[in-house]
């Protein structure tokens, strides 16, 4: 736990990792760790099929326990309500990052009032974010932009974080 | 060691990382802590001459000790032969898994077959995989389908595995 | 420290990781913890004005106590200056690669001759590398071998270095 002016009033875990690593249900078991009620940032939005699917089979692991609240872009002011004044998962930064390029945001400025919410843990917040980063360097501009922002977000939230994990086939590697 | 009926019957040993990251030339370094003989269970098939290469690569770094036997599809098969009731390298999960669905067998249902072999080691085992989930998400679906597949695979074995490592530049990190 | 004929004369730090992990800052304040004046070895080559604003952001980080030395290619004659007896950075040796692929170099000799300079640090030498094996095989086979080579260099550095950093959102992991 970090020195906060008022100790044990939240604290924030960062779950970062490639896809299909575990972070997701490795997130949720942290979650479920404490008392319910448990809310459920979602920021996936269904484009099509494929997408449709994998939020399905996420939905599906969990329980009533659980409430669900779709906040694609609006993540601030989904971490702002009563819901978040307990457990969160916010599932995942990498896709809020992907819709607030799709929408044409300012990234650097959304990412750092993002950031400033994340900073102040009202209960256990863990964030789930995907590293990119470590592939060949992408063709394309757009993809290489994006990287960088995603490398650029996860740095900010590690640092305000006050544990880090980076998941290897499921298993965390304790970072932070 | 896990809590066995059979205590040093067997031990499974998953080399996890990249491309060039070590992981081959560790998973033989540890066979080879072990008496001879030692067999080796290859993946690989060679379509074109970039693979043939590779593969040469692979064999000429190995001696007399080692059995060489292809198993590009049937690992299962192989793991139940007399050879492999001592040390064995599997190299690798990865192409075995990337054979399987140019094969058009059903991934989920190979993958559970496979898993449940690795959980009952009669020896040493040490099994090869790569870690593809780290960069930026591919463009085309199939690359996708295989990223997730091989993530999944990789959960399933580490998770029977007394021992997961990721290899950075030749070196291995702990995982479990 | 290594056990070396000439103890405290120098020391080998390796810093790896992916894009916009925050290797380069890490490097920085590694170097910066010595008594200046620091060398910075630069490969960057800028042929666009992506490479040119990376360049820039880089540059206007470090402040008169550091010396700029450009690399592209030459690092071996570089490392062998009056300058690199204290304190150096090298950022990159991936675009250090990337430039003797694209001059047509022989690239193993050049990394042969390059891992020989820096296995004999003269002061605390802080070089910076690229992860770039962690993702999907690429489609094209100049794409591979840029990515085994990358590789290959990162292994044969990380084998001298004294020290081994694997960055995760702008945090250290210690791998050796």
């Amino acid at each position: 736990m970090r020195g906060r002016a008022l100790p044990d009033k939240g604290r924030l875990i960062l779950v970062l990792g490639g896809a299909r690593s575990g972070k997701s249900a490795h997130a949720e078991k942290r979650i479920e760790a404490q008392p319910p009620p448990w809310a459920y940032l979602a920021t996936a939005q269904a484009f099509d099929a494929e997408m449709s699917e994998r939020i399905a089979i996420h939905r599906a692991r969990r329980d009533r326990r659980w409430s669900t609240h779709d906040a694609p872009l609006d993540l601030v002011g989904a971490l702002a309500t009563p819901e978040a004044g307990g457990p969160v998962l916010v599932d995942c930064l990498t896709l809020w990052l992907s819709n607030q390029m799709l929408a044409g945001r300012d990234v650097e400025a959304e990412t750092a009032r993002l950031v400033a919410a994340l900073a102040a843990p009202r209960g256990l917040w863990v964030a789930v974010a995907n590293e990119v980063g470590l592939g060949i360097v992408p063709d394309n501009a757009l993809a290489r932009r994006f990287r960088d922002a995603a490398g650029r977000l996860n740095q900010a939230v590690a640092a305000v974080a006050d544990e880090v994990l980076f998941m290897v086939a499921g298993l965390p590697m304790r970072v932070k």
